[in-house]
């Protein structure tokens, strides 16, 4: 029987930390990664590698958001199967703080951008490949993306270094028949590099549509424990090492994991399939404006919240989204 | 352009009801028929048309358990676009309860089966063509039904006077490809009839699949507000209704509807991804049996609940599944 080639990214820190300002204990972080390992999975993305002297209100966030190679050290000091990853963005990585690989807890370094940064993005790479790691570039919010910048953006990356490139799906606004045309496109004209795919829940088609890019021969899939993650969430990790065929992995240990924390943690923190997120995913937009209404006490009020998104003349001071 | 050929059944009524025990006011019951012939919805399933003299347990339910013409003539005083459906159970349904369709509110009565009883819905559904009605056989867990077995039930429906014939993801446990399978199944064999599909979201899949379905031909379209059904609940009403293309379907109804009535209903009646319905959902069974665990203290003890569902020697009394 010919094993599945898929590997299953777990961003439950990282795209969780969104929701909770990385907010996890060390014991969480730690049980999560013995539990990730257990069932298989073969990457844990355990947080942000950038700079906290680039990023604006730092302090307050948790130690998942600016991950310091000493302090992992110590957070996992028995390494099993399961790799590290973490995310960096352009702007706000400095590249000084990025040890080579072996020197380091982290084995692949993921660099997410907007289509007019990929040059920049790639530069990253290459930094980040020419000291040992494994690289990702993670084109976000593909849906606004307009053909000949994607074009233009794939002649960089086939010349690159990166060893996967991600389609991205920001807003949760694609369905199956548009993963199947952004896979179909990225492999004719990136036959020499690997895929992945992230996926939002906005639509609840996070799972459906990782598991369609999968049978079409993407290669990483990014997941999270219970869909943790920004907003509508992602796809739950559960669901993909239940369902996919024809792999190694077990979903009793990511069940552990649900029943010790994430049940809790979703009583006090919010994320997942909720009326506002809906709205701006089936309107393909950012989610911001969805998440400003959330933190107020018109949170449930989801047709005033679509009358202004879908009228032309209002502005929307609270969204920051039109001034 | 081309009009979408679907059509959408909303069955928060009946499917809800088997969460509240049919606990809805007339005013929710009303406000749903306008906001959904607002919307365009072609379908409302308002209940089932069972017979209380044939079931236990009648006397606590709501009246949208036990259809009374009479009383929707008072309900629904004004009939829009919106048709009104029933469903109908084999055995508990007297047959002297429908009146012909010039004098019911009814335009659709349906009949739910299971594989082993087509014979005897297709006598029942006969009986209701003859009365006038539009007509419709929904078999139930497909996913436990073996091939020959379904071949000679197409034989019974092929000649029968149904006009749709429903593909019934009762557990939630099917994935776009056997949709896929499924809905080529039933037209390869089936050429004269009209497909429906009724899905669950167990896995979070009941609208990808429900929108696959579409694609492949499907006409009949199941679905709920805020997807409200037992367990795992249903399609949402809500993301069909904005996203599928060419159609007259408008969002803001549904969204009115959720707003006044179904957040407020969701924090007293739970629905919905739960972690037990996963599993029931991915182990290709009823949830009963996590439906019985979600009313005691080890609700979310979903590891011993896995367990004692993957050990066959346990003896699992509270579920009522093994003795």
């Amino acid at each position: 029987m010919k094993l599945n080639q898929c590997k299953i990214v777990d961003c439950t820190i990282r795209d969780g930390g969104l929701v909770n300002n990385w907010d996890f204990s060390v014991e969480f972080v730690q049980d999560l990664y013995n539990k990730l390992n257990e069932a298989g999975v073969d990457y844990m993305e355990i947080g942000y590698k950038n700079s906290p002297k680039l990023l604006k209100g730092a302090e307050s966030a948790g130690p998942w958001r600016f991950l310091d190679d000493e302090f992992l050290r110590e957070v996992i000091p028995h390494k099993g199967h399961t790799k590290l990853s973490a995310l960096v963005d352009i702007g706000r990585v400095d590249e000084n703080d990025i040890l080579p690989r072996n020197e380091s807890m982290l084995d692949l370094i993921r660099v997410a951008c907007y289509i007019k940064d990929v040059d920049k993005a790639l530069q990253l790479v290459e930094t980040f490949h020419d000291r040992g790691y494994e690289t990702t570039i993670n084109i976000m919010a593909l849906s606004n993306v307009m053909e000949n910048e994607l074009i233009e953006a794939f002649e960089l990356i086939k010349e690159s270094k990166v060893d996967v490139v991600y389609i991205v799906d920001s807003y949760g606004s694609l369905d199956y028949k548009d993963f199947i045309y952004l896979v179909e496109k990225f492999k004719t004209h990136l036959p020499n590099k690997r895929l992945g795919v992230h996926t939002h829940n906005n639509m609840q088609m996070a799972f459906s549509n990782t598991l369609i890019a999968a049978d079409n021969g993407v290669e990483l899939l990014d997941a999270s424990v219970y869909g943790m993650g920004r907003a509508a969430g992602n796809c739950p990790t559960e669901l993909l090492v239940t369902h996919l065929k024809n792999t190694k992995y077990t979903l009793r240990p990511v069940l552990e994991m649900i029943d010790k924390h994430m049940i809790k943690l979703r009583e006090k923190e919010e994320w997942g399939y909720i009326i506002p997120y809906m709205i701006t995913g089936t309107l393909d937009e950012h989610p911001r404006s969805a998440m400003a209404l959330r933190a107020t006490d018109e949170k449930d009020n989801s047709v005033d919240f679509y009358d202004k998104l879908t009228t032309p003349e209002v502005s929307f001071d609270k969204s920051g989204k039109n001034a």
